[in-house]
């Protein structure tokens, strides 16, 4: 299998992402086969002091870069030889079967649904991110920013796309599934989360336990969190600050080190029709080894067919 | 100053609530005169372990209770001789100038909508809670439920209210007023926040400096949170759970210390044409003592006189 990497997204390219890309293949022995995005002279120095079997990876020249601050439809047009664009163009023509950047979110996002397009049902991508808890594994909160405003339907599809990450990528047998709200009680919270529990509660394809209070995002009663972007983003954003006030106040604790979102890399963009994991753009190697280290999970346990699949019964 | 006090709402009543007054008058040394509302007997019972000077309270016996678990405008209706129903008619007819309870929240706010009314002028009065910052101060987030589902102009009043509040109660010269939002850029958000954005920027009753972002909220970046009350619920609630993390990890630290939500007690209703103080179920001594010192300072501060003004000027 054939793994696309960006490796000029990111505040640490292309460095980073080559000692990622090395410690992935250099830990797992894998016969993945890594295709690395970017400058190739760059690209080459740092293999040097990280180096990778040369079986395990190729490059694809990209003379371009699409900057943080860059806009995304804008750059992606004008630079067509920017890694980002190059990236799914090698993704869109199965040239790679994943694509990972760390890079321009906008322009992943922008990439991803004119390139490779959306799961047939699927009428909004959703974007997730983990949520540690005290018992060691990791919950999905779905959506974190992508979607500010949704209708019922769309946290009813996060629900499902997120069900099946958690049970292929996170390993929950049947992962409950909780609707984020302001109390427990059927019947409880604003028009969007009233409406969307009916059709949660209707829906055969999921586990759903029913609503989760804020104070049960950090624990296990559900593993999978659904809420529309804007309460999903200021949630997210909020557990990363709380790991900035550990560190301030130098509390050394194993469980809040797991608060450290930038080691998880990224989740997948969930509902297209392809592997694409859009990474934190201060992303470093560990981040870069873990989303390799998804892409190939999602291809192996063939998550995307298992998505389509799931929406075609659906339609 | 009379402070009307319900000594039978919360958990660990009335106990708890004798305590609390009998450490405010104490502490203080203070004119202020508790009117203690509940079961005579059990008053007496608890001020013989924790006196309070005589003419510093006066009793007025009430015979019902409202549970916690009870349907609010039933309880109100159909018990009229409670400890609520009465602190609403003394807060009603100017016998009591204040009125807190740890009690039902539900009919705490029935209560208080239909006894003493909204400010003129005010769509939705709101509930805020204290967020609090490394620097040892407090923030107020608004709204932290009582409205899950808002429009702009609500955002926008709830804004004034918390100001003033922050003003007068928590102290600070000029309340610096933040959106909670997915970004920090005008124009970001969801619907609701991009339209508040606007009122916001426009009112010239209030510093507003902008967007804040969930990792700021935790910060003294603003003083004053403004959100619909679906979000700030959840926010509230996943901070109250930090701090039992924290306890469950044995981690001692000041500043997490302050994570305890419980010793804050409670802020007021604010919108109401008088101060109402609806504190935690699980309210403790702490808490009573630092519900009636608020009310103190409302009344004192004549926050309720300068949110009529305020209001008054706007319509």
């Amino acid at each position: 299998m054939k793994i696309g990497l960006d490796m000029m997204g990111g505040d640490f390219a292309p460095l980073e992402a080559v000692k990622g890309a090395a410690e992935f293949i250099n830990a797992t022995k894998n016969t993945v086969h890594l295709v690395l995005i970017g400058d190739e002279a760059q690209i080459k120095l740092h293999l040097q002091s990280y180096p990778i079997p040369d079986e395990n990876y190729s490059i694809v020249h990209a003379t371009q870069v699409i900057e943080m601050n860059e806009h995304p439809t804008k750059a992606l047009k004008e630079k067509q030889q920017s890694s980002i664009a190059i990236g799914f163009q090698l993704l869109a023509t199965g040239k790679a079967d994943a694509f990972i950047s760390a890079g321009n979110t906008g322009a992943m996002m922008v990439g991803a649904l004119f390139s490779i397009k959306t799961i047939e049902g699927i009428l909004r991508p959703t974007i997730g991110a983990y949520m540690p808890r005290e018992n060691g594994t990791l919950g999905l909160l779905v959506d974190v920013g992508l979607n500010a405003d949704c209708k019922p339907e769309n946290l009813n599809q996060f629900a499902v796309l997120g069900s099946l990450f958690a049970k292929y990528i996170l390993n929950f047998d049947h992962p409950k599934v909780g609707l984020v709200n302001l109390g427990e009680e059927e019947g409880k919270g604003n028009i969007l989360a009233q409406a969307a529990y009916s059709l949660l509660k209707e829906n055969n394809q999921i586990n759903f336990i029913g609503n989760i209070e804020g104070r049960d995002i950090l624990l296990d009663k559900a593993d999978v969190l659904v809420c529309e972007g804007f309460t999903g983003n200021v949630v997210l954003k909020l557990a990363e600050s709380i790991y900035d006030i550990v560190q301030r106040r130098n509390i050394n604790d194993e469980h809040f080190d797991r608060f450290n979102f930038e080691q998880y890399g990224g989740v997948p963009v969930l509902g297209v029709s392809k592997p694409v994991i859009i990474g934190h753009g201060i992303s470093h190697a560990t981040a870069f080894k873990n989303m390799i280290r998804i892409a190939v999970r999602m291809i192996e346990t063939d998550l995307l067919g298992k998505m389509k699949e799931s929406f075609k019964a659906r339609i």
